[in-house]
């Protein structure tokens, strides 16, 4: 939440409250007006200028009309900011742009706790997900794959369910990675209760994530449209282990449906909490992954791979080609698409010594915060990295170079 | 070998004394003249009537001079065949077609012991290999696999090691199935002696099989040509576990060559010897399966698969499309592909209700051998069955109906 919302972030933030996440009358509604216009004609109970969105209103109007009423008020707004939550909207700097390939199914907008940016952790990261029911194997497994992405900065996203999910996020969380968790009711009183602790410590080193306003309990069709969010927001998916009925199966066919990497831990024939694996890797053409480094050849960057250009940058303008893992991700990655201040702070990194951020801003022509913010964009693109003078731009990393392999 | 062996065959069991398998010097002369003509010209040091052989002759004579008294003499021979060995040359009744698709590295013949048709046997059948070192999972899977393959009258073959190979051997044994080990050595005293006793019950229930001559001891490089073997003479290859180096990798990368299908058992990716079967299904595309079910449907016969034609049989003229596994299986499995005697006998196979095989025998216009020898094939064609009164048609089986999937 900014200091003074606009009308639409308001009305945004009173759409979550009020339509289901992703449903498809509401999307209609968004695909006609704003949300500010929605929302007034749902309370004023006003007709709208555009015929053709009167129908979606009326089918509106009788769905929610007992939900009215819980739109927050602009007391409730401040007081949930007060306690260190926030409210994103798509367009904000911090939106992860690649939540907009969902099209209709896209979130009215995201609450947020914690101290990591949502958008620069999840440029670089992969879904961890799996069964509660987790052997010792899974979770072993998980909590070394997690780990191990975390030390080569991939920010690990996941459900913050019991078993698998936990792992992941706790494996990040020991190898000082960030981890986001994609709740399934409000990021004020995270479910399950029972990981508190985990919660916070997500809280400090990462960012929690809903789609539901804070104070609000999950529901079971919310598992499943909240599984859509964990697949959309990372570059690809790993299910570590799960039984042919699994939610983390649902997951994964949404990381299929959204052309993500798909893979899988195998384990043995005779767990049934492997057979899920066994089946997506056999009948969905998922990968069959046993360590962090087969997942981040999977998903290796552009800026990691092909021919550097000079000085070990990744070449300008060469976006991936089609097809490959990067180019699934939204518009972000290449250098081209880049904004035009991140890409002028880019210019001025030097490819092998250090330089400091202030040397950077002043150089760049541009003040401190928004160098460090570019900096931080750049880091979690593969762009740069922090040496010990400061950045540099990132040399392509031997073992992650190919990544249309 | 037969009571009357003509001159090719005779010369034949003499170039698996002389030559090493596969050689493709011995290939080359073998392009130009018959086994007969090119063991003449070793022996008596004739020149040959194509100019064109003759420097494959000069390399042959200069490789293997201190090899030609080793060939087998006539009495030997006899002293094999009362032992219970035979010698199968390509095109004999007992030949697996299959092996022709080798090419050039095409056994010059085959050394067998063994109750049981290799032909037969090898029509319906499936590789199951591994690493010697087998973990107790590994032994349970290939054991589990192997007898529930039998059980489904698929026959197993393998190499007759320790670890993965004998508990495949075992496990079809145990189902009372048909099981095909090709061994690195003779076929007399087979390899490794610690499986004697596995070896007599593989000869009384299945087939012992060897590219060498009897008394020969198994050599390094000789292991490695075996496994093109275990490859060709089945329909597809499981490789159930082995290390990222282990021997069982290239019988892999032989079914590949030779466009059988290939697959994998997950395993552990804590364990070492899952490594390889990890890594053949994600970089070589090995499809993994966890169950004979699994297996049976990467292999299923076009007997099974299709729409049946009247009275739930095959239909007729249906050879499977080109790319399926039946396709690469060389021309014995389409039904208009059976020799004219077995076509003949299939046509008086009833239906529904068995017929005995005198009646088959006396209604297809043949003697009893006959009519036993081509109901042998077509039961292991997937064309016929026994039931309580014989013989009948085999009706497609729900499950293994989709061999193209």
């Amino acid at each position: 939440m900014t200091a003074r919302p606009g009308p639409d972030r308001v009305a945004r933030a009173a759409l979550t409250s009020i339509a289901e996440p992703a449903d498809p009358v509401m999307a209609e509604l968004l695909r006609h007006c704003s949300p500010a216009v929605v929302i007034a004609a749902l309370i004023a109970g006003k007709a709208l200028p555009w015929p053709a969105a009167m129908p979606a209103l009326e089918r509106a109007r009788q769905r929610w009309s007992a939900r009215l009423g819980e739109a927050p008020t602009a007391d409730r707004l401040d007081a949930w900011q007060r306690d260190g939550l926030r409210f994103i909207c798509p367009g904000d700097p911090e939106w992860p742009g690649q939540l907009d390939l969902l099209g209709p199914a896209r979130p009215w907008g995201l609450w947020l706790r914690g101290n990591a940016d949502l958008r620069f952790a999840c440029l670089r990261s992969v879904s961890i997900v799996g069964t509660r029911a987790a052997t010792a194997y899974g979770q072993h497994v998980c909590g070394e794959m997690a780990a191990a992405l975390a030390e080569r900065d991939w920010a690990v996203v996941s459900g913050g369910a019991y078993g698998i999910d936990s792992r992941a996020h706790q494996g990040a969380l020991a190898a000082e990675g960030i981890t986001v968790a994609v709740l399934p009711g409000g990021v004020d009183k995270p479910y399950p209760r029972g990981h508190h602790d985990l919660f916070l410590a997500i809280a400090a080193a990462g960012v929690l994530v809903s789609e539901l306003p804070p104070g609000r309990t999950p529901t079971r069709p919310g598992f499943l449209v909240r599984n859509r969010l964990i697949a959309a927001l990372s570059r690809g998916t790993v299910v570590v282990e799960a039984a042919l009925r699994s939610g983390a199966l649902n997951t994964a066919r949404h990381a299929r449906d959204l052309n993500r990497p798909l893979m899988a831990v195998p384990g043995p024939v005779t767990s049934a909490l492997s057979e899920g694996c066994h089946e997506i890797i056999r009948e969905w053409g998922a990968v069959c992954v046993t360590c962090a480094g087969d997942v981040i050849e999977m998903l290796a960057f552009p800026g990691d791979g092909g021919q550097p250009g000079p000085g070990g940058q990744p070449g300008p303008g060469r976006p991936a080609g089609p097809g490959g893992p990067a180019s699934l991700f939204g518009p972000v990655l290449p250098r081209d698409a880049l904004d035009p201040v991140t890409a002028q702070v880019l210019e001025v990194i030097p490819a092998r010594q250090g330089r400091g951020p202030a040397r950077i801003a002043v150089t760049a022509g541009v003040d401190f915060d928004t160098a460090m913010r570019c900096l931080g964009e750049l880091t979690a693109g593969g762009f740069v990295e922090r040496c010990d003078r400061g950045w540099r731009l990132r040399a392509a990393r031997k073992g992650e170079g190919d990544a249309m392999r």
